[in-house]
């Protein structure tokens, strides 16, 4: 398969370059019925555009999305559903200075040896404006989801050493790094400027939460369901490692620390006692909370000097301009959880067709 | 899809039970024309096989491989290749006796929840034993990267809070810890049988290394090399988390201290100074190593009592006998090697097909 | 994808060659809790297997089918069922004469070309006797049909210009050819003895029905229900013609004469009054009897000699010699019937992912 | 998989409904490098847009495409490439009318009976204007194979029982039937004008050739060639029968008349004396010319009063207005030649990846 396509029942296909006449997607394989608006999309699109805040790019985008199929009256029809945003600030003369020269940390060098040459102009597809359409494809997918009783959301963790010590969820969208804590978020929002000044960029974590995700949902053995997610969400760019539940930190327990011990919960479900599991046992969803944090490299694209070579491999240096978010993370948020719906609602839809009710023996 | 299949032009199906006739896998795409030997698959079979130090589990099992397709005067004829182990030490009586309790950290309950109703005869098809299907198409992968100068290598870097702290290759098939410093893995193995004798596992991370992987494999935007190996390797029994090249450390690092800065190298070739980036940019190969890491989970069968409940919810004790790893760590290593090579080759050919020399203007 | 994999969500993988160890395949995707015997795979088996008649290649295979994964206490878990028929009754020997010459209608040549060298032995891979995975894969897809009403029959309708006049669906498995005309299956045994004894072979056409259909199969618009079957025929060996419903005679109707009227039936249900669509409109089932036609070209090997040439191009006069079917019809009849289960298992389980009930404005 | 995607590498995704904003696709996989104008697509619509003569329907649509994504000064980037054709002149009232009857012939009921509604404006999804994409999309296909010496030309072979009887292939494109026998062509006419004016219409039988393939393009055993071409046929709409070389009339044949002798050409390729066997050979093309006839039912809009139901089910007569095509024939060449192009284009980077040079021994 060709790799703009994701998902196997939900697909989502994206196409478009950064300088091009726009981005956009197709999702095929909605269910029909579902009531959609425009404003669902556009939602996201504005929570994911650049141009916000300090902490941002300054580039300016309007990213209005049009829907041109498979709507009708107020609902999905179960055909493709293919979303256009036009592009309307590019500036590629940033960009056309330094075309021969590979940025560190960049896709120039691999694309052009992939593919022969590559459309230089702000990244083309390499670059992160690639997301509009996962973020347009990843509402129609919280829609669905949503009806199901699924909610998601994301959020800063930590930027560099900063990390959040409250969760207030209420506070995540209040603030423009879009962290849970109002005090670290304040601190973030400083050190992200003095970044800027600095003509540097910084990383950090963003963590995901889903809830209300029914039981059984994930196809071992190689579907599994943090499979599937991992793949999500290494796809997205920046992204240099993922976790689940306890991630990492299960290196340092003993199993008898571990294990989360099952239980029968008041509502007479069975679950967990703890959660450290991040709610996937075996591949599939155990009705927990579903808990993921992604590591975000800094941004790149830094306006400091930096030693490269160009195209032919002789050594140059390269200061690169162009409007660049010293950060991704707020802006990673929204483009996350998209990827997560996208596959909760593809493995929903797989559950769906694999779970038959037989007359029993 | 059904979720038993790995790859898109490499494509590796497995299929069997702990404790049915036998565990297997085809590999259906591999090019005609490949030297293949019995051997070959064998070697790697005994790499993951249990019973073969204190650190592992007591389970004998010969492992021997049969191939049973796509073999001709010792070359693949480019039709699948079936391959075949039958179960021979099976002790489904360990298991009857808790059948119906959810074991701590197992997929019991999320396969109950799924499919309404499971083999539980040693963990079914969610056993580990699965993995040897992976390990032996894994072996066909390896033999067909090494055509092409690829080398995967993995081994055991962290066992709790104890970390390699030297890099001796040759050491790693030495110790039975396969970790690369030998005086860490004589600690390693002191820690393990502390843990067995306190009915009790450890976690721990394992890193991989891909060598000569030719720049321009990956294919954007969903398929980054990334992306698929993320997949790979969580859909690995155990694994909560993976990280490529920095990983979670880039939380923590500026630009101007992540980026690699470009160079060409004594062969010509451009590449990087240092590999933060892991050998992978823009979710393609850049020639530089390919450097992961995967964290696993303490083995959650200990025999020490766990709270859980059973099929019903009702509260129970279980004790988890049986003959396990107090730690996955050295099994675990040919297995995520298996996945790596499967990822590899699978878009080694993915990039033979997209990579055509038109004429240029 | 390499292949040897048919279908989604209902997926079949097939292995082996003719003069291998064995021939089997793989199930993914059979939804977990379907009863199933040994019995219900070998029945089909034993429709298909040579050595049963005057009209059948005289190679004796038992062709005892293994069940190695999948199914615990008569119930499929929802894990891939594993298959192996192993190969016992090969003669090599009838091949090595003539296994650098290109047997006319065969796919030595094709073959060669493509992968370099290939498996002469008993026509390898290109054999027929590769549909056996086929049989006992769909042998469960009419397992899982049969519970929901759906039921498949196959027949030999014509064999060269003998047509069955009449349709006595009780008489088809009574005679050899598998024709429900029981005054022309008598014919065509003649003809097929004549053939025989002239060193010469015979086409036909095999008919298919698929009855109890539920409405609403289909996937448009590439993989609409006469999509996946056209795809699903034309993967046979030696068929050269599908048709659908009135199929090729469509070219000389008019449309007034072509459409079927919409019409209530008596149980309510909405359907046609006749029924030359063949029970698809716009790639979904209606409701109403499937019917397919396949043409089955003379099995090409024939004893009396023919011009060719060897791998250099050299001319050459080949008699293919082996024990082969002077046609191919009764034997077909059962794959075709398990492509069709195939295929129809498969949308069955997609339409039962696409349905949502959503609340309705 | 949603069903609105068709190719393995070399992949198209169609989206759009008659009456909505537009219709367009997106093509992923076709390598960068490939030299590519718009009018290379505008001409391919050209030949499928309505209102060019009395034997088509008098809706007028200008039908200009717009490339939104994947070329850069005039080459694939190896990006998607998404094309977008908008609607213009979409008459909804002729089928508000009737909207709750079910037209003959037509997806009416079985979409209703899918999806619970449908977008009823001239017949959304499931009209004929969905082909638009495949054209575009199959234009591109063309582009690459022209690079690989691949040519493909098809035509009306036969109108009712008016049947070409020479072949002048320069004459196909100088009449509106696009048939190559100027004689018949006329009939054809006059044929198609009788039928307009009895408020009628005709089915037909339209060959491609495909010349210039390389042998060696298709993958065995479900993925032959002619089975994705079958597949490929049967997606378009009206298409009710399909076959290859001799297709049904190998049910009347001998294998001493049906096989093709083997015989080494004068370039020194391998091939056969007669073409019988259309091009493709175990599933592998062979070099011959490949050859396909596909049967198209006459269009089901007629303006003569019908029988039909409501969507109640209540018994009702339906005169079918709006602007329809007599026969499609004439715009079924280009939809044909689009969907052999793309099954070509993929096979053909599928054999890329396959076909690795390993040291022989």
């Amino acid at each position: 398969m060709a790799g703009n396509s994701f998902g196997q029942l939900f697909r989502l296909t994206t196409w478009g370059e950064s300088h091009g006449p726009g981005v956009g997607c197709t999702v095929d394989g909605c269910p029909a019925g579902l009531e959609l608006e425009l404003a669902d999309i556009q939602h996201e699109l504005d929570r994911r555009r650049v141009g916000q805040s300090v902490v941002s790019s300054t580039r300016q985008e309007a990213d209005q999305v049009q829907i041109l199929s498979g709507l009708f009256e107020g609902r999905t029809t179960g055909s493709p559903l293919a979303m256009l945003v036009l592009n309307s600030d590019a500036h590629s003369a940033h960009y056309a200075a330094t075309k021969d020269l590979y940025r560190p940390g960049h896709a120039d060098y691999t694309w052009d040896i992939k593919y022969g040459f590559r459309d230089w102009r702000g990244g083309g597809r390499s670059s992160a404006r690639e997301t509009v359409g996962r973020v347009a494809g990843g509402a129609i997918a919280k829609k669905l989801l949503a009806t199901f009783g699924v909610q998601i959301i994301g959020y800063t963790l930590a930027l560099g050493d900063l990390r959040a010590q409250v969760f207030e969820e209420a506070e995540i969208e209040r603030n423009i790094m879009r962290c849970p804590d109002s005090v670290v978020a304040a601190q973030m929002i400083e050190r992200v400027a003095a970044a800027r000044q600095a003509k540097d960029s910084l990383g950090g974590i963003v963590e995901l939460r889903a809830r209300g995700v029914p039981p059984g949902l994930g196809e071992p053995v190689f579907d599994k369901l943090q499979a599937d997610l991992g793949k999500a969400m290494f796809s997205i760019p920046a992204i240099k490692g993922v976790e689940i539940g306890e991630g990492f930190g299960v290196a340092l327990l003993h199993g008898s620390e571990n294990n989360d011990s099952f239980v029968r919960h008041p509502d007479g479900q069975i679950g967990t006692v703890t959660n450290r599991h991040g709610g996937i046992l075996g591949g599939i969803s155990t009705g927990e909370e579903i808990v993921l944090r992604l590591a975000a490299k800094p941004t790149p694209s830094i306006a400091q000097p930096q030693q490269t070579v160009d195209h032919a491999g002789n050594p140059a240096t390269i200061e690169v301009h162009g409007r660049h978010d010293p950060t991704v993370l707020p802006r990673l948020v929204p483009v996350a959880e998209a990827m997560l719906a996208l596959v909760l609602a593809d493995h929903l839809l797989r559950q769906r067709a694999a779970r038959v009710t037989f007359p029993q023996p």
